[in-house]
This record gives structure tokens, sequence and C-alpha cells, in this order.
């Protein structure tokens, strides 16, 4: 007989870098398996070192790593952890990744910049990444750089569930903190149902992102619960800035909305002085004990991941997830 | 003696593609140079075929092509057009696309469709295209799409100056037609000495982006002459509502300021029917006679898209037009 | 437990663009399964939209397109097709041309052209396609041209089979009109029983393959049923000028055979004009009714197509259907 | 100051393999320069070990090779050649290919095939040949398999000027050995002034190309002078068969002329044996002293291969070399 | 119904070519299978033509061929192989080279060599191979010179035991014959038990690494059972003269022990005349009746690479074979 | 006039990451030219921007960074200028690194390991490097992971030619800390004169490279001065274990010597407890003050990295240097 034939199998297996263990472990849970026991460490000179202590031929890999800070570690472990799957012969490589690192350079804003988040795309595509997953992109065209398939999980319906249940009999406006957000505003506001859409006109120093200057509302808030939104809080300088100045509007009230707690530098510090009455996060980004504080309410990730890798595994719609 | 030592030359050549004759003229007028002659025409089932009637071989080819209507037509001609160059051995060609076709295709608005704007930018990379130089693209992240330099021309600035010159002295106020372009406008405010900033607040049906819903202005319009700023008119249900409402909230009158002219279907005469003073456009898009009308203001590209030429073939910077 | 285990699953969907749904159709009635419901038009200034009404995930995607008139949109909205099947995670993507494009641009007929059939096979490449079938290309290394499986089905026999059945009993030549394609001739004058040869010798205009000029017949047809065979019938300016030679040099007869029915400007009207006795074609292109006359045979390849589908779905074999 | 700024300098530089060292001096001596010293040798397990002796950084490196016998070690070479050059930091590099290995498998005549040909030019990509050049091609598809420039020279213009001269005031007939390549029949019959041309019909085993079965002529050939014509001559079995067979159709004489001398197994004495009055071919590939013989006439293809170097070099026209 | 639904099957095939039949009939029989029955053989110019005579279609593949002299012969039909089951929708192939050619030109000894053993790795990837299985390489380098899995199966096991079995009773040492190879002898040195450890110090004249030099004997030696350890034995200097100078040391013998028995030139000349005890290899490359002679003992890799076909078929572990 | 010819002008430019500037400054002077002004900051999160601040366009550009600790960060800054540069049409990109990151894990030494050595080099190619230039890597099998041209620098003849002038009248040995690294060892005895060659012959746990065992001097030392050579100290265990070692067997004294000083945790203080007499290093990575001591020497490398980068450019030889 020439040939040997057999019945194929397919086999889920979830691997995570260092980053953000807890996350990690909450998707496993969801899924009911246990993550691949994996080495890694870093050497001396702070080149890092990865193993998997199993095969892993022929699985269908997702590897898990935020970009967090140290957030270039978190990019070349993960780089890593892909290329030894390419080697050990994983049949398919997803690298999923809730928080997309350099996503905000994803455009040149002036002459001779890289396209960071372009060339971050390439680099997992040359790594061996079959396949992404990510949370909340900051653009949605980032899902073009990637030249494969792109699973975009959208965490604003977990968020917006969350403001509607607790917030929905107030008065509420939807405010973007930045003009160019306000598209996202706007599908915040018809999922709230309908309410008032403002934004906040300002100035930013197109070099340092993170720094914003003068504020002026754009819209009526006066009155108004202002749900504050947007996709990530980095300094926390735009938003709580913004929180105030829609106070200053006469705003009955301000609540914070994002997905992406990145909380670098004073942010913390901001956010406990500012106006805001709460500020909801979700935990794709790992929050240290002393970045928690009064008023920050932090939702889980962990089933919409983990309901997204199910459904590419088992060839599913992810698509429905959101309809 | 091992080898001939001889000092290179470089050669810039300007090709054309059938859709916009009168700016490749333009362009070639402002460089001082004749257009290289070629063959191109259409097989009775529509195939086309392109010849060059002069050696290119080593030169720096530019192949401008307008994307416009029939749209795919216009688009495989330039990548036949940039595979014979290929083939006949330019030394490096670069893609002028004034417009660039599908560029509002440059994300997944739902599952399962296409990312037109990076296959696009896949598809002159695979014919052989060097770089790219397009004008006021629709989003900026479309740069990101190409694997390649993309030098990003800017027709604004152009427009600004005429309604500065025009218009500087009444009070203004600068609207964009839609949430997702309000960053646009803020340039615009800039550039026109800071004045203040509104947007029409609506419902688009996702799948038909011409066609628009209700609207509501945000922002103060009163008694101010509103400067309604968009990329592009295609069939101008947008902008021509957005200008009604405009009116509606007291505006003291409306002007239409675009870049990209497509005018399909039944923009002239909902334009010809709008409250509008003044329409102003660009020459990216051919314009036939019958798509003329009063009020319609149409100012030349061509010096900028020559001025970029001469730059990238001298290694001169691009950059430098715009600062 | 590390890792899920399960028995994979392996679905066939087959999707049709917009140019021969009648095709379509009975490929899918064939195989005896729906097409895929998808949602297909073209924006104001003519960009094709296309997306899926149901997941795709994980599928075994077989697009059908003809390469119809107007040309350049079937195929771009063909590639704009497997775009969107490659995102959205088909596991693997067949583009079905049952008419090539571009096919009669395989080489550099003079310098400083392009190659346009291999720039088609690297387009569909680029946008996601892992293999093609097509039926009786223009010249066998076509094939070569992309890199991947191509499946190259045979529509001659069924063709040839046919004029067998009905005309086999006469005395029969097989003649090429064009002495660039005799090697086809022969292998019809092989299926045929043994027949004799004969071409027509005459030349072409190089730039224009569709307008041919003088013509003398080479080989014996006097006194036989000549079956004038070639790929396809674009304006039939040289295939009913050839039938006249040959009644011209005596023949008994004229039948003309060819798989693919362009049928492009005079074309219809030429062949109701000309000697032949009757047309025999293929459905690869669509017909409209107007283009259909008397004397014309369309004969189906629908399940030649759907069975190459089949086999390529289970692992079977696309060789054995032609021996 | 930053940077450094100069003239820069180009510096054609010619390499041969080992192959047909007489071609390489032939082509260097009209060039008026040397070859580029290199030494090549094999190990003793057949490894073929390449390095050059002077710097090639920089250069424009034409490397030539003639795919002769053992042509697997023949083309080896030149692939090691071409990654040496790119390596040491050629600025580019072409590969010249007088003859084209494994061109005849150009195409699956049957099904679990290579496509060899195809598979040769992506190895040169592979390996870093930016540009090829090769003479009178099997078949022009070929251009297209690869990704670049190819400059396809024509030997034919050079054996019809010697035919035309010799032969011009005799009644000449152009006859094709084979159905397949009466197109390249038609070419010579419009330079020797319109003369005219007729084919052999016969059956070849798709499986061993170089031997053929029975023939029949068709097309008028009595009382003429016929010029078989061919792009290579390999074991000579076809040629001769063809020339015998015109014998006894009645013709006055048969002259052959073909690019491609590759002349293997029992070719030389078949075709001392055959009918043909004198057979002409090139010196595309070397020929050892056995295999010459009487009647035989060699043309060089050095002046053609070193004007075309020159013109790839200097920017210059190779289409013009031909018109 | 929207689509088929099936249950995939997934088939081993393995192919071989035609430099060592013995070792593939022996895998086979391991694997209790036929070999693909395959059609190969040269034309006459020395052109491979090769061709699968069953379906390949959806097969897992597995392309045997040793690369032994002629090699390039060997290597071109392999890469033809792979090509042929590429363009024959094979849905993986593996190529397996028990003996990678052109391992030892992994490096650029001095400026202007290519990096021969990353080139053949590249051309296997051109031609479609997705993985690789090889044996002891040459150095462990060249598996990051493939784009894609490798396995490197270890033949060293396989000889160590039979070392220990035979000669464990002896007081050993482990030799290397090189400097640069000790890290080998280590490895040895452990799985002898951690016997002491010497090389041989000479100079190499590194354009023909099969010449050696002048030797000294670092490390003690006397009175010990000499283990001479290397990954091939080509031409047999080196290691021979390194035999003798342990002797002149003092040694009480030598045993050689090596993977790859390329033998060429006077190698079986010069290991009959020296002064080891036994040579032991393996049968990674075919051994002609006259190259076999007394002293010397062959071990089969049949049953380690059928394994770790299996393995590779089954999603097992390679890596646990050697644990 | 078709076209505008002009002789072109090549422009030299250097570029410095942030790791190393006083090595990018000595290149820059012995260039006599300034280092292009660029903007290089972290953001809040870590995210890195750069941007240059003059005109690229058509430069050839050449960008040094020293892949010290923070390592990643290094690497990831050097793969964002590359990629601004291809943006920014910067005519060719040379990356130059004189200590190669990740140079250690070029092989896996077990299973399911990266091969990250590869994986640099292919994201370097993927941002956007045409060729690299690096100092002493660590295997020369480095030089084939990148698919381009690659400098290979030495500063092995600066180091020795300092040992030799200040110690060539000792008796002097050459040894190696490690079996795998004596090839290197040779090259230095010869270069020393033909000196004696020992190594140590220790186990390394291959899953933490920088900590080393036990220790075993093979080869005669005793007596004499004893140059420990290396590619790079990291801990320094191996080495000073090694000198100390040494020192045990009658060894006259201890001088070390390796190109990469990397000096990580415990380093410093291992070496000045270490019985060396001098430890000569290079400044291919930056050396704080406080990892300056006594007894160590640091060699410039600044010369030899801007004669390459001069030969570069101008298309000299940069083998020659080593000549």
């Amino acid at each position: 007989m020439t040939g040997i034939h057999k019945t194929p199998e397919k086999n889920l297996m979830v691997f995570t870098g260092r980053t953000h263990p807890a996350l990690a472990d909450a998707v496993a849970a969801e899924l009911d398996i246990d993550l691949v026991p994996t080495s890694a460490y870093d050497f001396a000179n702070g080149e890092i070192y990865v193993r998997y202590e199993e095969s892993v031929r022929g699985c269908d890999a997702f590897v898990l790593q935020s970009h967090s800070t140290p957030i270039n570690e978190a990019i070349m472990e993960q780089l890593l952890m892909v290329d030894a799957l390419k080697r050990a012969s994983a049949k398919r490589v997803t690298a999923v990744m809730p928080f997309y690192g350099y996503a905000r350079q994803d455009k040149k804003h002036r002459g001779r910049e890289p396209i960071s988040a372009r060339l971050m795309a390439d680099m997992f595509k040359t790594a061996g990444a079959d396949r992404l997953i990510s949370v909340d992109l900051h653009t949605d065209q980032i899902q073009g750089f990637f030249d494969g398939p792109v699973d975009h999980l959208m965490a604003r319906p977990i968020l917006a569930r969350y403001v509607q249940e607790k917030y929905g009999d107030r008065k509420l406006a939807v405010v973007s903190p930045d003009a160019g957000r306000i598209k996202v505003a706007e599908q915040w506001a018809r999922k709230l149902g309908g309410v008032p859409l403002a934004f906040i006109h300002k100035t930013r120093d197109i070099d340092r992102p993170n720094e914003s200057v003068a504020n002026r509302v754009v819209g009526e808030v006066e009155g108004r619960w202002c749900v504050l939104v947007d996709d990530m809080i980095d300094t926390a300088g735009t938003i709580t800035k913004a929180a105030d100045a829609l106070m200053a509007d006469g705003a009955a009230g301000v609540i914070i909305a994002a997905t992406h707690a990145i909380f670098s530098g004073p942010a913390v510090e901001r956010m406990e002085a500012c106006a805001a009455e709460e500020i909801i996060v979700t935990d794709t980004l790992p929050l240290t004990q002393e970045r928690r504080f009064e008023g920050l309410t932090e939702l889980s990730i962990a089933p919409l991941v983990s309901r997204a890798i199910r459904e590419v595994f088992e060839d599913g719609s992810v698509t429905s997830l959101f309809t």
C-alpha cells in the first residue's frame, strides 16, 4: 500500500509571555485548560530566552502577551515565542496582544518618522505569526497593516453595558477628549440610546501625544453626566483636563471609560485628583497594586478573549460575538 | 583592465495613463519636459494594452494615473504600466495617484469584508512600484499600507490659502460634515487663524457610505460663514445636507472645500441646488464639462505634483514643501 | 490538561462574483449545495464592495468568476473576494476562473510591454489565492506563471466528443486558424481518429491580435468537412476568414469549435455571415441573449468544473478526469 | 557638514563559469575588457567552490554561463556565482545564460510533473539575480517566469542573414520539424522574403521529447530547397528524420538551421548521415572538436551578447538591436 | 445548505530520488508502506525529468534524497521533486536529506565567496519545501539557514552506543581531528562516561578543506584507545593523519567514528592503510561495493529516519527521540 | 525633449541610536562629518519615538547602534530607525551593530527554542536594512542568517597587535576558555607566531550559558603566559575561572583579551578578583565609569568601523582591510 491514512486531530494550546500572567490564567480557566509550561528568563545582558517544556508539534497555538512596560521586552519576548513555535512545527500560530504596542504610531505625523505600528505587524509576520487577535485597536486601519487575518475584539460593549446599567437612568452625554476620536464616541452615544455628543477641541503637540494644551468644549454638556470615552489612558493628562473642562462648563458629573489602562508616570495621581466620579477600565494590561485607587473599576476581558480563541479554534464566527 | 568605469546618469521620465491627460500635460509643462509617448488602447473584450514608444531602460519613472471612473480600468492600466516599466528595466518606478482608489475601504467595517485600500497598495508593490505619490489620502494610515516610501502631498494648504484670501475678512467657522473627520477640520481651523470648529453629528449606513441620514450641528455656527471641509465629494449627499443643516442652524453662509471632485451620480444636481455660496475643489480628478457649474472653483495641483516629482528625482525634501 | 483535542472538519464553500451567475448556479446544483450568500455592489464612483453574509472561517473556499467584459471589474471583484476570504480566515482559497483574463498577453511581443498574464497570476497570489482552477488556458505555460498549484481543466474533450458523435461519419480534417496553435489541432486530430491536419498561414499585426490579414491554406482540405478549432472566439475575424478560405479551397463544409465565447464587437454578425455549418462553444463566459444565433451550440462546463472542485476538496485526482 | 557628497561611478564587470570559456573570452574581447579572475573548482565530492580574486563591491556584474552538459553542475555553479556576488555587494547582478537549461520543461505535459523552467527562474531570483539575458528561448513565455527584466536576444536574424546570403537565389521553403514551432517558421519565412511554409506532422512521445515517430509533410515542398528551422538540436532525431521525409517528398535539398547545438548522444552520427546539405548553428553552447563535422557551420553570438551587455550597462536600448 | 462538511484524512507518502534506493527501501520497510512509484530519468543533455505515477493531492509528502556524488544532480533532482509535489497539491512537503550537501560552505571563509549552505536552504524553500529533516548537520547553525522547521536528527547516539558496547571496557579517550569540532567530541566524551578529551592542532588551507597539514596532539592520549570522531569522512586525509599522529603519541589504538561516509578519491586507500582498528559509519550516503573494506562497519539510520517521519506525521515529538 | 538628464550624486550620512554616542562621535570624527541630528525619546509607556531633523532622501545611510543593555530597547530603536529611513527614501540602509544582539542563540540547543540570531537578521531585513556591518560575530555562520551582504569586521587583529607589542617577548600560550571556540584561538596562535594552544574542558549548563562548572586544562601551559581569548565577556564567570585554572596548572600569568565587553552582573567584581594581569577589550559596547577598573584596557574600533563605512560608501574593498 502506498501511504498511511489517518484522521487528523487538532489541538488547541495556549502560551503566555511573562507580562500579564493573571490574564493568561483567567483565559486558561475560562477554556478549562492549563497553559503550556514554558521556560522564560533573561540572560545577564537582558537577552530573553524561551523554551517550551512540552511538544507543540502540529498544535493550534495562541500566544498571549500584553504589551505592557517595559514594552520592547514584551514585544521581543512574544516575537521569540512565535519563532520558537514556528521552528517547533506548530500548525498555526496566533499572536494574541490585548494591547497592541506602538499602535499610536500608525502614520507619519511629519516626515522622516517610522510607521511603527506597521513595522510591528510585519515583524510578527516575519517571526511566523499566521494571525493576530487584539482588543480595541487605536485605529481600525491597523488591521490592514497585517498581511493575514486579524480578529479585532471589542471591549467597548463590555464598558458600555456597565455604564448603561449603573448610570443609565441619569441624563447622559458622551464626550470625546479629542477631535480625532469622535467616531468612537458616536458609537458609544448610539449604544447608550442616542444621547448627545460633544468633544474637547484642543491643540496637541504632535511630537509628544501624551501632553495636551488648551481645551474648549464643543457641544452641549450643561447639566449632564458626561461619559468621557477613550481607547487608552496613558499619562491621563488629556482625559483629566477634559474632565475638569467639562465640570467648568457646567457638567453634572464625569465618568471616564477606557479600554487600555496604561497608567504611566503621573497618571494615578492625576486621576485621583480629577473631577471624575468613576474611572472604568479593562484588564488588557496588568495593573500593579500601587496603580489601583478608589474610584477605579476594572472589568475583565478574559471571557471575551477566551471565547474568541475558542471560536477561532473551532472555526466558529468571531463576528457573531459582537452582534 | 577588468571592467569599464563610467559616470552614471539619471533620467527623469514621466508617463501617463489615459484617465486625466490634462493634469499630466500640466505637470509635464511645469517640469518643461514631454510625456513619454505611449500606446494604450483596449482590446475588443476590454483587456488593456500598453507599450512605451521609447527606451525606458535605467530611467527614474513617474507614472501618473488618476483613479477616476471607470476606476477599475484606471487602476489596472496603471498596474500594467508599472509592470511594463519593471520588465523594461526602469531603474525606479513611482506610481503617482493624485486620487487613491478604494481609499475609503481602509478597514473592515464589519466582518468578512476586504481591506481594499491595503490590497491596492500590495498590488502596486507586486507589479513593481518602488514608491507612491498621492494627494490628501482619505486617512493617513494608508501610507502604512504600502511597503515602501509614500510621499503624501497636501492640497489642503492650496484650498486654505484660497479661502483665506477670498473670505478671510468674514467671521468664519470650520465645519466637518462627519464626526470622523474633525481632526482635519481642526487643521483647517488652525490654518484660518484659530476660528471656531463644529461638526455634523449623524448616522451613516456603514454599508453605503455615500448616503447619510439625520443631521445635528454640534458647535457654534450662528451668524458665521461656515467653511465645510472634506477630502472628497462623491455623490455630494452628505456635504449638501450638511450645508442645509448649517443654514437651518443660522449660519450666515456656507463655502465648501474639498480636494477630490469625484462628482458621481446626482452630485452636480445636489450641489447646484444646495445653499453653498462656492464650492472649491482641485483637479486631482478629471472634470468633464457637464460636471462643471456656476459656483464651482477648480484649483490646480499640477504645480504641487511637479515640484514633488522634481524633489524626489533630485533627492530634495518633499517634507519641506509643506513647512 | 494542556490543550484541547478535537477532530477537525473540512467545509467546502462556493462563492461567485457577479459576472456569470448562471454558471455558478449550475456548478452549485451539480455539487448539491447553495452558493454562499454575498453582498456585492458598486459604489457611485465604481469602487466594488463585497461582503459575505455567513461565517467562512476555516472553510475550503472556491471563488468563481468569469473574466467577461467589463473584464477589469470582473478581475478586481474576484481579487477583492479573495482578499476578504483571506482576512476572514478561510483555510484555503481557490480562485476559479473558467476564462483567464489577459491570457493572450503571456509574453512580450515587442520591447516595453507588460506580461499581463503573469501580473494577473501574481495579483491573485498577493490577494491570497492558494491555488487556481482554469479551463483551456491560451497557452500551457500560464500554469507556470502562478506560484502554486493550478488545475488546468480541459473542455476540448467535451467539444471533441460532440463533434465526433455528430460528424464522425463524414470525411473530416482538423484545421488551425493560426500557425501558433497547430499543436492543439494535432490533439484534436488524434482525438478524432487521426484525421488530416491543416492550418491557415497568415500575417497578424502583433499589436492588434484580434485583426488578421491575408490567408493561405497549408495542408489538404479539398472535399473534407473541416473542423476549425481555436481556444477562443473574440471578434471572430480570424476564424470566419479562415472558414471562407477553406471553402474557397474546396472544403466540403466547415464546423467551428472553440472553448471561450468572448464574442466581442462584430463577432456575432461575422459568424452569422460566415460559411460555417455550426459553431460550438462552451459556457465558460456568459452569453447574453442577443449574442446567441442560429447555428450556435453551447455546451456546459458546469459538470467538469464541479467535478474538479469535488476532487480538489476530497483530495482526489484531477488528472484522472482527463484519462 | 552632515554627510559626504560624491559623484558615483558605475563599473561593468564580466564573470564566467567554467562551461564555455571560449564564448566568454570572445565576449570580453568584443567589450575590450578582461574577465574578472575567479577561482572555481570542485571538491572531492563534487561540491563546487567559487571565489572572485578582485573586489566586486558596487559593480554591475554580468555572469556568463552556458547550460551545457553536465547541465546541473553548470546551473549550480552559476547560482553560486550569483550568491557570491550578492553577498560581496555587487550593485546589480545579471545572469547571462545563452542557452537556458530546462527550457523545454516549461509546462506540465501531464499531471504531477514539475515546471522546471519556472523553478530555474525562481532559483536565480532567490540566489540574487536582478535580471537575465538569454538567447532564443524555447518559448517566449519563459520571459514571464522570471520576476524581473529579461533581455531576450534573438540569434535567428544572424542565422537568417547567413541563409539569405548563401541560398537566397534558390527556390526556398521554410519547414518546421514540429507542429508546435510553426510560429517561428513563419518568422523565418517572412525574413526570407515570404517563401512558402510547411511542417512535419508527427506524434511525439511526450515523456521523451528527444525521440520522435512517424512523419508526414504538410505543405508544398516539392522541388524546393527546404530550410528546416528549430531552436535547438539535441539528439537530432526529429530534425534528421524531417530532412529525410522532405527529400522523400521531393524536396530539392535541405538546409538545417538552429540556434542551440546541444548535440547529445547519437546527434553527430545522425546529422552526418542525413540528407541535409548544411547544418548551421551558433556557439551558445560549447562544441568539442569531436562534435564538429563536415557540413556544420558555427556562427558566433559573441557580438550580439557583448552589444546587449553594453546596452544594458549604458542604459541603452536592447530592443533596438533587433529592428 | 451552504457547504459540504467532511472529516478530513491525512495521508503519509514517501518518495525517493535515485541516489540511495537502499536507504529509501529500508525506511519504507520500517514504516510498512510502499514508496510512491515515480518516473525519473535524464534527458540526453542531462536535464532531469520526474513524474509521480499516483495522485499526491493533499498528502503529507516526505522526499528522501541523499546528496551523494554527483551531488549537484542529487540536489537538483530533489528540488524538482519538491516543485512537482507543490504543483500537484501536496498538503505539506518535507525534504529529507540525510546528508545535507554544501554544508561545509556555511560561512564566508574569505571575502567574495558564496554561503552555499544558506543558498541550498533558500532553494528548497523556493521550490516549495515546508520543512527539512537532516542528520548530523556539519554545524548546528545550518538549522537557522532554513526559514521553517528543521528536524535535526542525531546519529551520534547510534555510533556511541556501538562504541560503548564494543569498546566500553577499554581505557578510552575521545579525540577531535580538528580544533573546530571539539564541542562535538565533548558530547562524545560525556556519552562515553566522561573519558578524557584531546584534539589535533593543525593548519588547514582554508581553500581546500579536504587537505590538511602538520599535526600536533593536544591532550593526554598515551596508553588509551582513542575514539577519533568527526561528522563526515570525505577524502579521509585529515582523519587518517590524525590516527597516525595519535599512534605516534603513544595511543594504545584508534577507532574512527563518523556519520557521513562520503569516501571521495583516495579515501578508501587511506583508510585501509591507516592505523585505525575499526572505522564506523552510517548509511546516510550510499556505499558502493568497491568502497567497502575490512574494518569498516556501517550502521543503519533507517530506523531513526523512519521514526522521525512517523513522529512528524503524527504530530509526535522528535525531540523525545534523543532523550 | 523626453526626460531630464542629470549626473547623480551619492551622499553618505551616519546616524546613531542612543546607546553608545561616544563610539558614534568617534566614527563621525574619523570620517570628518557630523552625525545627522535625530530626535529620539521614549514615550511614557516606553514606546520609542525617532525622527530625523534633516532630509535623508537618496542618502547612503549607516545607522550605528550598539546592542547594549537594555538590549531589546537598543534593537527596537535601531529597527525603528531603519524603518524611518526606508520610508523617508534613503537609497540604501546599512545597519551597523558593533555587537550583534542575541548572537549566542544561533542554533537550537534543544527542541522548542527560537533561533533568535536568525530572527534578528530577518527583522532587520523586514524593517528595510539592505546590509549589515558587525564586528567579531559570535559564530561566522550568522553572516548566513542575513539575506544580503554582511561586512564582518575583525577586531581580533587590533587586540592581537596590542598583545604582540606588549607581551611578544614573553613565552606565550593561547588558551580558549571553551571547547567550542578553539578555532578562534588557533587564529590567535597563528597571529602570535605559532605559540602553543590549549583549552579548558568543562561542562556548561546549556540553558544558562553564562554560568560554567568544573574545568580541566587540556594542553601545555606550565610556565607560560597564557593569553585567554574569547569573543565576549558577559558575566565573566567562565573566563575568570579559566584564568584561575590556568594559574593552578602552573601558568606564569594570564592575559585576557576579548572583543565585546558586556560586563553584566558580577563581571567587574569577578575580573578584579581574578588572577589575570591585564584584561583587554574594545569599545564595541559602552562602558560606564563604574565598570572600568584597574587592569582593564579598552582599544577603540572607531578607526576600523569608519574605514569600513568609507570603503562601503566608495565601493572599495572591505576584505582588503584584513590582509
